[in-house]
């Protein structure tokens, strides 16, 4: 039989499928560089993943289930939303930090946040409808995918610099009777801006006049994979204590450093009328994605581990020693408040000519906001071995002497 | 401020959300009357989870990975389509049994079939385009969210009593230009049919024929999650060397008893042009829905087991004694050659009201075939206690003795 017939496959899907981001272009260039001319040679500031091994009570959680618990409860499916004792236990340390009243029952546990953030938007999203997402750059890029993947547009409200605060004019033009939600992702990824309460409050009191106004509830869809990773003694605000229509999603791949294991979770607080008919909608969305139950052997664990913290002192050496290092050598850095990255402006301002002169001339890799939604900027991570940024400063000051951009 | 502004989700997902489904209520029924008058006194046969604990070689490979692999490396991201060490070791398992050629390229790990499936869904439905997906019933309940979570249309081809093999004449009467695949779970959950070589080759004549005649490929989705419970020295056929438009879906759910870890993959074989092609839309499918990538401890863990397979011995003598059990009081009864489940005639032919009769009168649980999409019959599970079978055949006995419908 011939087997030339021709193919019409879901567009958007291979579009998604066959796109390469360029972090993950410039992770590649780094594994294929370090082979050549050895690791120790590269400086490698592209990656957002966990340089830290998990704290050592996440493999005595592991070790303790899997000698102690019966394997086939351990293994075995559970509910949809996830073992009740564990999400009882997640509410209940919530609780204790926020002084809120959670029950079991308003947390959803997922395969990390990303799928929560995607049950969330396709509960949102009315059939027939036009349905918009706010997001505000710099934005962690996934975020388009996830929300287009879910029938709903991705809105951009553009970056605010020099402090990449919330742009409430901006956010306010941009709302619409379409308005589903606005993404909100404190500590930002790529900025590493945490907002401040009043900030919060202020978009509260936007989104309350505007969800008056359309008579419907325009959502914050709090996305905080970065919570834990926040310094200078600061905590990052709870935000469904700020503002009632809220779904936060939450993964544990940065505080206990498990980001392949994937799990997480979305919150839906008691704080509004209908956020049990909410909670179900993000239940039956993951359904049709085929999100049976999110790992259980990974549930239980965190219900072993829930108050446990990644090391963040590591990453806040590298932080100060980074945010120093650029501005002593000339660089205009956005001081880092959360999350493992600092945003840095670049010198000229063509953000990808840049990256290119570095990642060519010094290589050093480090990512052009243009992934993220803005021009003129980089993304420097510093989840790195400490050594790797001693050693790349001095790069860093090489390319700012003799960048000719 | 008000809190109560109408609220307007997808009411897809709320469906979902919402929608108890039989089985389900049948399982929490058995949990809370197992409180009341004791576990020993409810013969529960509603359920699909494996009954037999993992074998001893996944816990062994769960140690060896946490006392002996980078912890940074074991729980870190993979590539969206998995670690290509663990793809390669699952493509030579194949390789092996069915002399097959593929690379680890070929395969795409994901959270379980679950999670294969909609992928492979979704890449299939082209945009704007009306897209079918034809299922012959009995089927799992579950694909019918699954396809028209991915927009397309669950088109049911009626059961073929007595036997439940494939009805080709209302196949072929289904299949149209909207047709991208048909969906193929060979043992079958509820029947426990074992398509033979045959009827599978006279499947893969008529989609080959319905391809050229509508110029373009008909796919067979191929869900093989009870692959490796296949009984009387058979074996499921491969259906790939069998049909080349196949998308084959895997989870270790079943063969390994994990079924709420959630591992398993979609593979896309060499078999066509194009076939790349397909393996991309699945992998930004995948991406659209939040699957970053499957749960990489658990991957890694497939690494080392990919040929350790669950003790179906206790499965077997389950079933035979069961089959025997039920023929002996009357029963007619399909005689299962795979999977966990045996298909029963219901006496009088009103199987929601023989469930409740086994229910009230006698604490058997078993689900009704209106679940599976036929009537008249019922799945009786043999994933239980063979005590729960050695007990529960006097209830069964009992009730057919006195059923007055």
């Amino acid at each position: 039989m011939k087997r030339d017939l021709p193919l019409t496959l879901n567009q958007e899907a291979l579009h998604n499928g066959q796109q390469r981001s360029v972090i993950r272009e410039l992770f590649d260039y780094g594994q294929i560089k370090a082979k050549e001319i050895g690791a120790e040679n590269i400086f490698d500031f592209s990656i957002g993943n966990p340089s830290i091994p998990p704290p050592p009570e996440v493999q005595a959680a592991f070790l303790t289930l899997l000698q102690d618990r019966d394997p086939t409860k351990l293994h075995g499916y559970t509910s949809s939303a996830g073992d009740i004792s564990v999400r009882q236990t997640i509410a209940d340390s919530l609780n204790r930090r926020y002084g809120t009243h959670y029950a079991g029952e308003n947390i959803f546990m997922t395969c990390g946040a990303a799928a929560a953030l995607t049950s969330a938007f396709r509960a949102l999203v009315e059939e027939g409808a036009n349905n918009e997402f706010i997001v505000q750059a710099p934005y962690f890029p996934e975020y388009k995918p996830y929300i287009e993947g879910q029938q709903g547009n991705f809105l951009v409200v553009p970056a605010c610099p020099p402090d990449f605060g919330l742009d409430l004019d901006e956010i306010e033009k941009s709302i619409s009777p379409d308005t589903r939600a606005i993404v909100i992702n404190s500590p930002n990824n790529p900025s590493g801006k945490l907002y401040s309460e009043e900030e919060l409050q202020n978009l509260a009191y936007l989104l309350r006049l505007k969800s008056q106004e359309y008579r419907r509830p325009i959502f914050i869809v709090s996305d905080e994979p970065y919570r834990e990773l926040v310094y200078d003694g600061k905590e990052a605000p709870h935000i469904p204590a700020i503002y009632e229509y809220t779904i936060m999603t939450y993964s544990y791949s940065k505080s206990l450093s498990i980001p392949g294991d994937r799990i997480g979770y979305a919150l839906v607080p008691p704080n509004f009328e209908g956020h049990d008919l909410v909670f179900a909608a993000i239940a039956g969305a993951a359904r049709g994605m085929g999100y049976v139950c999110a790992p259980s052997l990974l549930q239980h664990m965190i219900g072993l581990t829930v108050d446990v913290k990644t090391d963040t002192k590591t990453y806040d050496k590298n932080r100060q020693m980074l945010y120093k290092g650029l501005r002593e050598i000339g660089y205009e850095v956005l001081r880092p408040e959360g999350a493992f990255y600092l945003f840095m402006k670049v010198p000229g301002g063509d953000a990808p000519a840049f990256s290119n002169f570095l990642r060519d001339e010094y290589n050093v890799l480090a990512v052009p906001s243009d992934s993220f939604g803005c021009e003129g900027y980089m993304r420097v991570s510093y989840c790195v071995a400490t050594k790797t940024i001693e050693n790349g400063l001095e790069r860093f000051e090489k390319a700012f002497k003799n960048w000719p951009g």
